[in-house]
């Protein structure tokens, strides 16, 4: 057996998949292209590539090299964007800080990332600031203005954003080197222990452009980018690379609005001012954008509105659609590229009812191309796709995540037998959708069936007199485990166990197994259930007290 | 200097860029698509992915392994397609022969490669035959019989396709290898010398596909390729493996039609009754198509055709743009992966003139992503982007040619400089459309300026009486070289050197610089033109008669 390798000449360039070369299209086609700055700013695309050059040579002038880490506090702006490629492209690493976290959380990260600078607005100066004193490697910080006075600080300031640009040269030499290197990294918040910090090279972002790009364009019409669609990220710069939509926008060559920090009425006026038809945000944004907008004349037909970070809800769905906005869900994690799967309607599908088009838009979606998403039980099988069987979301694809940043343990745990581990628990139909229906960790695992937390809990909802319920699994000497009830009751409400188990009893068994209807005794009604700070069900308590 | 390489978690699944992985998707989503054979076999993407492997099988009971090289000479089949994906995706070359070279040149690409099983069509069978005693590495032939007997031979026949594959199990167990290994080789034919042996890699035919799938997909409208188009290839499957279009189209999922050996009536009859909407073609084929279906009922609109091989005329362009035909041209050679650019219309670009929309249709076209399009000097600078500027184009791009099978020499050549040389010369404007205007070798090289001898050549054509002409350079020991014009007059025509001379010389000074137009005594009457064996005239002989 022959290895047949293919050698290279010696004088071929073997073309390592870098960020910069993503630039290449754009640079050649689209140099009078703009990008504009919350319709303040405008420049070409030359221009961001000038820019970009002078970014890297100002670094460079405060000693930032291959493989050190260079910070960004900033708001959604074209510095932002600016950092996207010029810190890669000269081998250092982007770290994108999540400025939401806690004060003694982004002091963590920073000092687990080993950043060096950290180019930060002045908004964020005062959060810096406080834990200035337990920076380990920080050494400088580069001040973003912002067209203001750069203000007092203890940090060593090497200079303010753009001042240091002007004196910087566009003629940075981009070298070339391995298309492994890390290009970008950022950090993830469990429920429990540090922030696990992933990373991606430039391979990975480099693929996730094109197979999603791919992806969002290939449909004939509906739920897709073409290229002359006008880009406006509304998911903070800092959120899993804008999930990766900002590589491919600029690869397209697309017009680009970075609209600052966010604010409804800013969005709205930059969508119509600016003429933007596509963006992607939370479920939250888009629901503040409706609320911003309504009994207005603002006009949102036809923009195209990706959905992520959590579900779309139905409700939400109908609400965008009423208003013409082609919205759709998409699915992915952190340590996923993160794009995995899009709901976009699938190709010649002409929806018989409003309700199952709001359902596929809301679904998770399905795989865009060369990932293999798999639903499998707990020995790595694939489970039927029949809408119905329960399985926990695997992957494969051309850029995840390799492992979290110094932490063998929790990464040989997301690569367990091969596959990515998601934790999401879901079911697949036969074309392909898929649907998350809970975490693994709330499964309840009973009589070797997998019961959904998430619709037990949705299914007591629907009884009168219930306020909310929370569902977890409770040890079992003979099921293994057994569903748990924790019901509050609405106020003057009588309603009784027997009425909530009567009620799961007799809904659709397409709906809910017999296994999945808790005993009497397993239905327990409280005065409040625990919630963690953003507000989801704690179902860790309800376990610790349970056990 | 830390090299910040990302190293992957033990348990991680590091995703070679695999031709296998490109079925991935299509396999989750499309399994119930449709591939067709000439309308008259039809299949589903599901029984596509099961014969994959029982054709790996079958090849593996006859003792290809890893490393070894299956020749395939067969019409546009379904077979055809199968070899596509099953003999690379074993980690075998597949060799792509092509059947219009001579039986001695198909002799010497046999050995060359040193394929070991050929998949033969009963067609092919008798060239073969001739050849037979002078093979030095086939040892067995697979027929392919297309439902008939399987004729006579002197071969080791191993089997006909179908029978063979029937025995086979679909259950191969397709290994992972390095990206980098060979998956494909076909030999390109010059003027001197033997044919060249191309090979591109699983990552090549990988990153062709996402690139040039982007660029298809990514316009808002028309010149596209999306979700719901009806794929048919008109080039043959051994013609730089068929443009990478098949590969595009299994990874989107699209419906197939190989419509065998071609014949006008069958290819229209085809579009017609299986909605045929995407294809691709030489110019020859698409004259043949147009006059096939001449005042007939047949509706072509609608039917987007790519034309690559030779130049697209804007005559012919006109003609199907007459007949609803979306036609635009596609630049790229053996070596170059192939497409590096299309000549789809520009985003927003809304022409003013039928003349101006046929002239950028006709173009070269602009790169496509991620691939670095130089048009340069012979120092290797650019040219000014002007649309006058002459200079070679070169290229880097992800998928391209690492070099020639065995043929270190020409590979270097290829290679000069770290940057892939064409040949071709050609200018740009502002806008990135390319649009080639000679052969490297042909441009006449005159105190400084290149000139193109096609354009010298087309400007003769305008003069009465003349038939047709042939421009080379000659030595002149002032400017270098200097054109010298060989004219056929039209029967009866007395058309003298002075006419063409002053035609030349009054002609608008943006088609031509005065340094190309040729002196008196170099504007020679000939009874012919010499040609090669494919009608192109042969200025080879030329140049050596001048010498």
């Amino acid at each position: 057996m022959q290895d047949n390798l293919i050698t290279p000449t010696p004088s071929a360039y073997t073309y390592p998949l870098l960020v910069k070369q993503l630039l290449t299209n754009s640079q050649c086609l689209y140099g009078d292209q703009e990008i504009t700055y919350r319709g303040e700013l405008r420049y070409s695309y030359r221009t961001f590539r000038q820019r970009i050059g002078q970014l890297a040579s100002a670094l460079a002038a405060l000693g930032i090299q291959h493989g050190n880490t260079v910070a960004v506090m900033d708001w959604d702006s074209h510095r932002y964007l600016e950092s996207y490629f010029g810190i890669p492209m000269m081998g250092a690493t982007l770290f994108t800080v999540n400025v939401r976290l806690s004060a003694q959380q982004i002091l963590y990260t920073l000092n687990d990332s080993g950043a060096e600078v950290v180019l930060v607005h002045s908004d964020f100066l005062p959060l810096l600031e406080e834990i200035r004193a337990e920076l380990q490697s920080v050494r400088q910080v580069v001040v973003i203005a912002d067209g203001q006075a750069v203000p007092q600080t203890g940090f060593a300031v090497a200079g303010e954003y753009e001042a240091l640009l002007d004196r910087a040269s566009p003629d940075f030499a981009f070298p070339e080197f391995d298309e492994h290197t890390r290009a970008a990294t950022f950090y993830t918040t469990g429920t429990t222990g540090d922030p696990k910090g992933v990373s991606y090279s430039h391979r990975d972002i480099v693929l996730h452009t094109l197979t999603t790009g791919m992806a969002l364009s290939a449909p004939r019409a509906g739920q897709r980018l073409h290229r002359e669609d006008v880009y406006m990220p509304i998911t903070p710069m800092f959120h899993v690379l804008a999930w990766g939509m900002p590589y491919i926008a600029v690869t397209l060559g697309l017009k680009i609005v970075m609209p600052g920090r966010y604010a409804p009425d800013v969005l709205l006026k930059l969508h119509d001012t600016e003429r933007v038809t596509f963006s992607h945000c939370v479920p939250t944004l888009l629901q503040m954008l409706l609320q911003a907008s309504e009994g207005g004349m603002v006009d949102l037909s036809g923009w195209k509105i990706i959905i992520g970070g959590s579900a779309l809800s139905p409700a939400l769905c109908e609400a965008a659609l009423a208003r013409g906005i082609d919205v759709f869900a998409g699915y992915g994690m952190s340590e996923t590229g993160p794009v995995v799967s899009l709901a976009q309607l699938p190709p010649k599908f002409r929806p018989s009812n409003r309700q199952e088009e709001v359902r596929m838009r809301c679904s998770t979606g399905r795989p865009v191309p060369m990932v293999d998403f798999r639903i499998v039980d707990d020995q790595l099988r694939d489970v039927p796709r029949d809408t119905k069987a329960q399985g926990e979301i695997v992957l494969r694809a051309p850029f995840l995540t390799q492992g979290y940043f110094k932490k063998p343990e929790a990464s040989e745990a997301l690569w367990e037998g091969g596959y990515l581990h998601t934790q999401d628990v879901a079911v697949m139909g036969p074309d392909g959708f898929v649907q998350i229906v809970d975490r693994i960790k709330d499964v309840i695992k009973t009589g070797g069936e997998w019961v959904s937390s998430i619709e037990v809990e949705q299914l007591i909802a629907e009884v009168p007199g219930v306020l909310e319920s929370a569902v977890i699994g409770v040890r079992d000497a003979k099921w293994g485990e057994r569903p748990m009830a924790f019901v509050v009751r609405k106020t003057g409400s009588h309603v009784k166990a027997e009425t909530i188990r009567e009620h799961l009893l007799l809904v659709d068994a397409k709906r809910i197994s017999k296994y999945a209807v808790p005993e009497l005794d397993r239905i327990a009604f409280v005065a409040e259930i625990p919630k963690t700070s953003v507000g989801k069900i704690n179902k860790k308590v309800l376990r610790n007290n349970a056990a």
